[in-house]
């Protein structure tokens, strides 16, 4: 046999912490305000919807936080994820590059999502909350939630962006499988939802809304998120550090890291490990975050406070934003419809430590369909981002003549988003476009906040 | 961390020979006969539809072969495939049996398929075939046979039985993607669909029947078989090799080994390496195979000559039959779905080798679902029939005091099947009767073959 196609880990090589880049990033955190008081918001103002625990690593400034016993434990059941060389990627793009993957797609779920969905969901079991309300864009996020909970004998009630729950019925039966019970985004349960009726679609901040509201109404229940907070990019860091033990398995560095980014949680759990040591001085990777043209809100929004959800409910933070009111078009990368950004990623990017690009439907689901016809995995339409961006830096590679060592993360499969390969397959699929426009009176819309130096 | 869930191999411990148990077997082998003159029918009657290396195979008596380089290589993909222990399973079970499952599901097509599509397609490339013709139950078959057949430079066309094509679109979505067409069976396409349009929702049986008239009638197209045939069994042993070391690794000697039979591959894949030992006298082993009540072929069927498909142009072969032209009903285990089953399992099972059950679509898909919401995978249907049977077992080793090493085959997830998840959740899933009547009239129409000893 020649060279080998995977790089694995053994069980006890899951990390026993999780990388916290906060004390690392460049210049002062600006903190999260207050949306009664325009105040900076403490982690009191968190209290009610969050577990203790989790605030404690949402506002924790330790270099690393320690994996619990049970999360490690639950890890297992999927845990560590295999590193692939793209080796036939790489022959059919004709390329000197060296295209490495991480694939999250290995979960029971299907993606990197459960990755702090166990955590949470732990955490929150340690506090005795009883249940716990969710939104789901792609219907990733519920179903790790889903899954989660069921493993820490906990309620689930999810909130599913409209657009989302027409195009994946069997996303919904799977989070059924697990005991959860689902909702059509905007729904009648609650007066966020009701507000939004003239957005049949949804978005994830009118969903956002929805369960921060059931949440903060009901005492034995909490609130969950999926991507955007400290806390969940820090739960995604056993990825990034998982590869970079199994990228010195290969006997290589990477050059440049390459992620998809909705919220930032996968994007921060890929390439924070990776970035500490830039940080550092101690090496000088290059890291891309790849965008919808759609939804471009590294790209094209502006860096401003805003709210988390469309209601306002959440927290002002500091972001790259399209406006909390801004309606993205129902694309098919459904993870990837959010407004705004994780404080710490849009920090990064404006610092220049971070390039953003934006990709369009087709030219994502071409490098999809490339990469399902060479390797074997269908993407999601997600990480099909990334990998048009990483089929950009291997032609690169070789118009240049170079060597050039690329790491992704194939943070899920497609076998949920066969519908959106249809329609790219029978060239029914829109290049969505963005609105200026539109955006601009978002924009014109932003709450009140200290403007950002 | 406590003691480990997973049991991995690297990828240079994929075997590098298939485990072939025909010179194991008691008894002198009975000859296939020519469904055109009902003489033993020889490796010339074979050539029209199958590459000669294949036929090697088919008929060889070495006891074991080697795997192609460019097969172990594909291979390397998605295999080793993991071994858990299913520790929340047994919790959940309050049972002092050990059970460990074989994780196939993997595989970019999602089941255990894969391993004989890739040496048939790799096969048929060598041999300068331009493209394969094949039929698929739930899908499963067809998937894994396009995408072996993108690997290697092959067109693909897949005739799909009726009832999954409507409960499984993504399934199409997925072959289509992998760049196959696919075809709603019985179709107009073939003169073997035509004649059965009364059976809207087809059967293998038919699905069979047109594959194998589109490659009888062109010189440049082969026909390919999921499952049956001597040489599908002997590429899945690559499951049960993996799986003997991995007990090993896990410090574990299976009481009794557990998987589903459709026509017999999954079940052959993983038992054969270990029945070789009992065969041999070296171990006592039990072996359990689990099929649908609805479609009963090991517990019911009868033990005679008959076609491998409905119309009978495949050669006669001794096995477990409910009539070549018996039609299941629709049932969820799309798989399952076959009136015959491989001759050399049947064989096995005659000799008291391997015990075979029956069990109906409720209890099956209860077990299913205290599967996913302990050890987290759904499963889909077909392995959830030895799911079924492991936790019979479990409760035996519970109420008889007794350890128990239970291993079983679960070869494929049900991310496609969860339509079948959402009618068992509602309450509406059928005990689908096997009617005793339509079956003895299919037995009165089986062809005129030598009774078997």
């Amino acid at each position: 046999m020649s060279e080998p196609t995977k790089f694995l880990l053994a069980e006890d090589q899951i990390p026993t912490t999780w990388v916290n880049l906060m004390p690392d990033l460049p210049g002062e955190p600006l903190p999260p305000l207050s949306p009664a008081t325009g105040q900076p918001a403490g982690p009191e103002d968190l209290a009610a919807i969050f577990p203790l625990g989790l605030i404690e690593q949402e506002v924790s400034q330790a270099p690393e936080v320690v994996i619990p016993d049970a999360v490690r434990e639950a890890y297992g059941l999927w845990r560590p994820t295999p590193l692939y060389r793209a080796r036939r990627l790489e022959r059919a793009l004709d390329t000197p590059a060296k295209i490495f993957y991480k694939y999250e797609g290995v979960s029971p779920a299907g993606s990197h999502k459960s990755n702090t969905a166990v955590p949470q969901a732990y955490e929150n079991a340690q506090a005795g909350v009883r249940k716990l309300a969710t939104e789901t864009g792609a219907g990733q996020w519920g179903s790790s939630l889903a899954f989660a909970c069921g493993l820490f004998g906990l309620e689930c009630e999810v909130f599913m962006v409209g657009s989302s729950f027409d195009q994946k019925p069997y996303r919904r039966s799977m989070m059924r499988t697990w005991g959860a019970s689902v909702h059509r985004s905007p729904s009648e349960r609650t007066q966020s939802g009701r507000s939004q009726a003239s957005h049949p679609t949804g978005s994830l901040g009118i969903a956002i809304s929805e369960a921060v509201e059931v949440a903060a109404q009901d005492e034995t229940c909490n609130y969950a998120l999926g991507s955007v907070l400290n806390h969940v990019l820090l739960h995604q860091t056993v990825i990034g550090q998982e590869a970079m033990l199994q990228m010195e398995l290969a006997g290589a560095e990477p050059d440049v890291v390459v992620a998809c980014v909705g919220g930032g949680s996968n994007f921060g759990g890929l390439c924070f490990p990776f970035l500490r040591r830039v940080l550092a001085g101690q090496a000088t990777t290059r890291f891309v975050a790849a965008e919808p043209a759609a939804c471009p809100t590294l790209t094209r929004g502006v860096y401003r406070y805003d709210y988390g959800d469309t209601s306002g409910l959440t927290p002002m933070m500091p972001m790259y934003t399209l406006g909390h009111d801004f309606v993205p078009p129902p694309m098919h990368a459904g993870g990837l419809r959010y407004h705004g950004g994780a404080t710490m990623l849009c920090g990064l990017v404006r610092a220049g430590a971070v390039e953003a690009r934006a990709y369009r439907q087709n030219e994502t689901f071409a490098a999809a369909v490339q990469f399902a016809r060479t390797e074997g995995i269908i993407p999601a339409p997600e990480p099909a981002h990334a990998i048009r961006a990483v089929i950009e830096e291997a032609e690169a590679a070789r118009e240049a003549g170079e060597e050039r060592t690329i790491l992704f993360g194939l943070c899920g499969h497609g076998n949920f988003d066969l519908a959106a390969y249809d329609a790219y397959l029978s060239g029914s699929l829109e290049n969505l476009e963005f609105s200026q426009a539109e955006m601009d009176a978002a924009v014109a819309r932003l709450p009140e906040a200290p403007a950002i130096a």
